[in-house]
């Protein structure tokens, strides 16, 4: 679909515009006239000859000339026509505004089939229905009725923002210019009949103009090219900023009933974030905050911040906060300090937040000064600044602090509370210096960028070859999931399971199915060493309630005793309960970490791993990370340090550490089995996987494959 | 301390005023002159004859009349000397202003503590030194060099502001006013020389006038009467909001340096907070949006909101984070419902939270109109309102609003993005609706501030007898402790700590000491059942790692065994090994949790109990819960539902509930213990603690006891 036509059309036709210039209808054409869209523009509507002196036509098809872009403020049921005119004309996108869509259930559900019929007939760029329309700044495309229009055109600058929200986008193009950002595309995308949020979002980011796109998203639609393109948007550099909304059980109802889509869960979003170096802000000064600091010519170098405070108070705040993200705030190295010491007041401690005191008052100078010499300590990524109120000084401290700002290329972020007059911090703004209204704000924003800076570090350093490719083995995967098929069976059993997960090269304990006694006793006597033992059954999901499950059997007397309970106990659960047999395993013991890995299949993100640590503790606590498949080993040795328990799985408490090499491995390659028989395993879950110690591996303890 | 003088002089001295009117020693001068303080100003400078018409005195002995305040901004070298003068000529409160005091170290030092001792001897009550003095609004005391002065004499109202800070102090001050604060004091601490934070907190918190009180913590130094004086605000309805600086590493570092006073652990502090309903501010944005909903007149009623927003998005947004910070978004009653439907647009959803959609840009009055049925709703205790950007519809609109919050005893929340002009939004405020400029800060305040009243209700509640009474076996306690220190030991054995911890009320395991086999073999016997046996030694902390300990013992001769191994083991560990004998103990076993209970002295708060869940898993996720002794019955139940894996302890997975109340009693007990025996016991730790099914107890598996 080619979105050209939707941003630089040579000419507009507004359909049903209206003369009442306050009215829905009347705003975009007053908008495009207002703001000085160069191409022609076409009102149509059958009640009027001209509005304010522009001609009016009763139907599309009276136009005399060509027609790229249609706007469109109709009544719901018109619009199908509408769009169909058209498509005859030869228009090549729409902006439906109107609403009475899906969104509305019922007849509007039917109505917007027939628009993406229509759309899909004449290959029609559609943007909504039920939306408040885009605009693109440098042509004045103001195909929007929108409020935040009214204060005047916004600031063109280098963000992208595109939002499945009408009315906060409208708002937040209002707030825009105040806060220091200017817009190059601002869309809202309504009920995306046809254009998704992640069709704008790949176009905006091949517009070479763009430097940064910010989104307000409740659902992405298309899961997997959403991921694609936020891969995108890391590589090219262009932070992609998202308030993800519907997190809470309250809210993705609401959002649900809000643009009629199925929100998917939280966590999944939020690894598909993390993975792909998506900033998510959870508020709106968040967003704001973000883009400023996106917009920067500068990226942080590394997580090291050397604070530099007029306030000793703020400074420790903003340790405080910045700490618990993650930035880092070590000692100047002896150089910096000594020259430090010839400018700063004696009393001065040149610690990490550093005070530049009260001497800061009447000599402002200081802080620039302070900031240029710290600049140059290679122990430095960053320099935080923190400024207040110094009656007459603000102007000079601006124009210092820009001058130190570009003879550098270290990034300066500014924290000035209260904030001075506009001109003033907007001109630091101008001169690669992001400042912040408060300074938990401001270094809250920091750290999450030097996060962005790590992640993208971590993708672009990937190689290809990093990814674990899976042994060839795949035909014996194959065989076992098509004889399930084949059996009209929707899971495996627990020995089949196994069977698949060693073809696809992960570990399984020694042993095997025993029919009888005596093949259980053989099968023990080969193990050598004390064996565990459970009936294996596809009937029988929770073998420890049902009791049917012997460990650390050392005798052949015992091993041929536990057989015979095991059946029985089998017949006594469930006399209908099929038995293929008791497995016979080694026991896995010694210093064993248990834990938790599978893989799920989620409704927008296709298969997704999970990994915890087992037992029922970490159920309770929930301690698991979520990550989509397929992962790099780098990414799944980050999904293990990610959970809470992590410590417990290094050298702790006298023991040594768990194999999480070995586990990485498993972690991708149960991803990439998952991504291979996508159509065909619903669910896996290894429970418990042991992990040896550190060089010993990892051994399937239990596994368990439900199939679509 | 009267602390009178300092906030109603009839006259004040500025000892050290210059004519300089920028400098920090002219300034207070300045202020008092031109903000209209109606007392007797006395400037004294033996450089001056007069100061802007003013005559000037060369010595404080030279005024005429009395002087109740001094203001000191004189060298530190000078001070001690002046502050004297001030006591001969019965100055009865100061402000000192001069730096160069504990903060700089050395001579500094001294001089503080001269200071001391002179405001000791003529009872003077001292602001300072190294601060920037106070404020009282209400008669224009102005002993402060602030900054936050130079905007214009600041709104007078109803919160009080105290601060171990300076600078930041001076821009809160300064931005109070165009965020609809207005104060009634302003202090700033200083080195807290005589007057510290709680010294002042006290005092406000007795001003019938002070409705909140804001501050500003790096360290309570008399940390319990910091807490009664939370506890005294809590009782008395003043909500107490704090930003408390230092809870890194690098932050506390610079804490120290900033005060010159060390500061307690961060999560006691929280304790301390949770406890006693301090609302913690994590940002300066926070400090003010509590205080915005702490000065209003209503509370929020409980934890059920109703959102109203004329965006769904901002709608979702807020019930994201209301949910995480515990509000509830409940359905409406079908008879609301029914209201509603009468005045919304067809098509809106009656949800929550509630688009009032883009029909509120044609009639806004939507907002107020639907906020009136809604608030007559008894599922409904607060409404929470989101608008943005409507032309010309905005004055209509907050008197709308204004008039259905004065109709109703809930709290109704206005959030507004972007915020329209002062005046309108500052209307709102008059009539008693808090507005937040953006919907993420209004929601967020209004989840802790019901959390507050959650907490104040709790609290009003509480009846004296609900604290558990020790048992009356003190002596024992006593004798236990007496022995021990007559020995000269700083520790208990396990056999004495677990005496003392049954004289105490708590249940042991049943057996005794065996001294030999024979002995072992006895107690065993006595015991009926598998017991478990390990070393008594002053000398073995770690039995595990010692191998001292035998579990599972069935029969005599298994018992006897045992008796000698240990005694093997222990004399093999470390052949100096004093050996008390050999604990014979029941087994505790079935369906028990093992959890830890401690006590530990804080520095500023005195005892702590701490209470986590047993084993290396909860270690490693550090998953504890702190609280200052003594706690009541109700506290302890809260205390132990704040650890995350609360939910192990519940009915789970099969499990009966653990004896939540034998556990809560515990944590009482053992505070109690630790809060009577403070000067004697500095640690004590219950590990395991054994937590049978609901109804049957705790037991203590093992404990140990320091000793002061």
């Amino acid at each position: 679909m080619d979105l050209k036509a939707l941003f630089h059309p040579r000419s507009v036709a507004l359909i049903g515009a209206s003369t009442e210039q306050t009215k829905l209808s009347g705003r975009p054409f007053r908008f495009f006239r207002e703001f000085g869209y160069a191409g022609n523009i076409y009102p149509v509507n059958p009640k009027y000859q001209e509005i304010t002196g522009v001609p009016c036509f009763a139907k599309l098809s009276d136009i005399p000339g060509e027609v790229d872009l249609a706007v469109i403020t109709l009544p719901a049921s018109a619009v199908p026509q509408a769009l169909a005119e058209c498509g005859a004309k030869g228009v090549k996108a729409a902006a439906i505004i109107s609403s009475g869509f899906a969104e509305v259930g019922g007849e509007g559900v039917r109505l917007q089939e027939e628009l993406k019929r229509v759309a899909s007939e004449y290959g029609i760029a559609v943007c909504g229905p039920n939306c408040s329309g885009f605009v693109y700044f440098p042509e004045r495309v103001t195909a929007s009725f929108s409020v935040g229009l009214d204060g005047g055109f916004p600031e063109t600058g280098p963000a992208a923002f595109v939002s499945q929200s009408g009315a906060l986008s409208s708002y937040i193009l209002g707030a825009a210019r105040e806060r220091g950002l200017g817009f190059r595309y601002w869309i809202t995308t309504g009920n995306e009949c046809v254009l998704s949020f992640t069709d704008y979002l790949q176009y905006l980011l091949e517009d070479p103009e763009v430097r940064l796109v910010l989104g307000y998203l409740e659902d992405a639609r298309d899961g997997q090219a959403f991921q694609a393109a936020a891969r995108r948007a890391l590589i090219l550099d262009k932070p992609l900023i998202i308030m993800k909304a519907g997190r809470s059980e309250a809210g993705a109802k609401a959002s649900v009933s809000h643009t009629g889509s199925l929100a998917g869960a939280d966590e999944v979003y939020q690894a598909v974030f993390s993975q792909n170096g998506v900033l998510r802000a959870e508020s709106l000064d968040e967003l704001f905050d973000l883009a400023i600091l996106a917009q920067a010519p500068r990226r942080p170098r590394g997580k090291r911040v050397q604070v530099v405070s007029i306030s000793g108070a703020a400074g420790i705040l903003m340790a405080d906060v910045g700490s618990e993200l993650g930035l880092e705030f070590s000692d100047l190295s002896p150089t910096t300090k000594e020259e430090l010491r010839k400018i700063m007041p004696p009393f001065a401690s040149l610690t990490n937040p550093m005070d530049v005191t009260a001497e800061a008052v009447a000599r402002p100078a200081l802080l620039s000064q302070a900031a240029e010499v710290i600049l140059k300590d290679p122990n430095v990524d960053n320099v935080v600044m923190f400024f207040g109120i110094v009656p007459g000084a603000h102007e000079k401290l601006a124009t210092a602090i820009a001058q130190v700002a570009q003879g550098t290329d270290k990034l300066v972020v500014m924290n000035w509370f209260p904030l001075p007059r506009t001109e003033i911090w907007m001109s630091l703004a101008r001169a690669g210096v992001p400042v912040f209204p408060e300074p938990a704000r401001g270094i809250r924003a920091l750290a999450k960028m030097a996060q962005y800076v790590a992640t993208r570090e971590r993708a672009l350093s990937r190689q290809p070859g990093q990814t674990i490719k899976g042994p060839d083995l795949g035909s014996e995967v194959e065989k076992i999931l098509a004889l399930a098929r084949n059996q009209g069976r929707n899971a495996l059993s627990e020995v089949e399971a196994k069977c698949l997960l060693k073809a696809w090269g992960l570990a399984v304990p020694r042993g095997g199915l025993a029919r009888n006694a005596a093949e259980a006793r053989s099968l023990a006597g080969g193990i050598g060493g004390p064996v565990a033992m459970k009936a294996s059954s596809p009937d029988l999901l929770h073998k420890t309630e049902a009791g049917v499950i012997r460990l650390h059997l050392n005798s052949p007397e015992e091993v041929e005793r536990s057989f015979e309970e095991i059946v029985e106990q089998a017949k006594k659960w469930n006399s209908e309960t099929r038995l293929d047999g008791v497995l016979v395993e080694e026991m896995i013991g010694g210093e064993t970490r248990e834990v938790i890995v599978g893989v799920r299949q989620d409704l927008r993100f296709g298969p997704v791993v999970t990994f915890g640590l087992g037992g029922i503790f970490v159920e309770a606590i929930r301690d698991f990370a979520v990550w989509p498949a397929p992962l790099t080993l780098d990414e799944a040795r980050e999904m293990i340090r990610r959970i809470r328990g992590y410590r417990i799985l290094t050298a702790f408490r006298g023991r040594p550490a768990a194999d999480l090499e070995a586990l990485a491995q498993v972690l991708c390659r149960v991803g990439q089995l998952a991504c291979q028989w996508q159509e065909r395993i619903a669910e896996l879950e290894i429970n418990p996987l042991f992990v040896l110690p550190a060089g010993s591996g990892v051994i399937v303890g239990d596994a368990l494959v439900a199939l679509q």
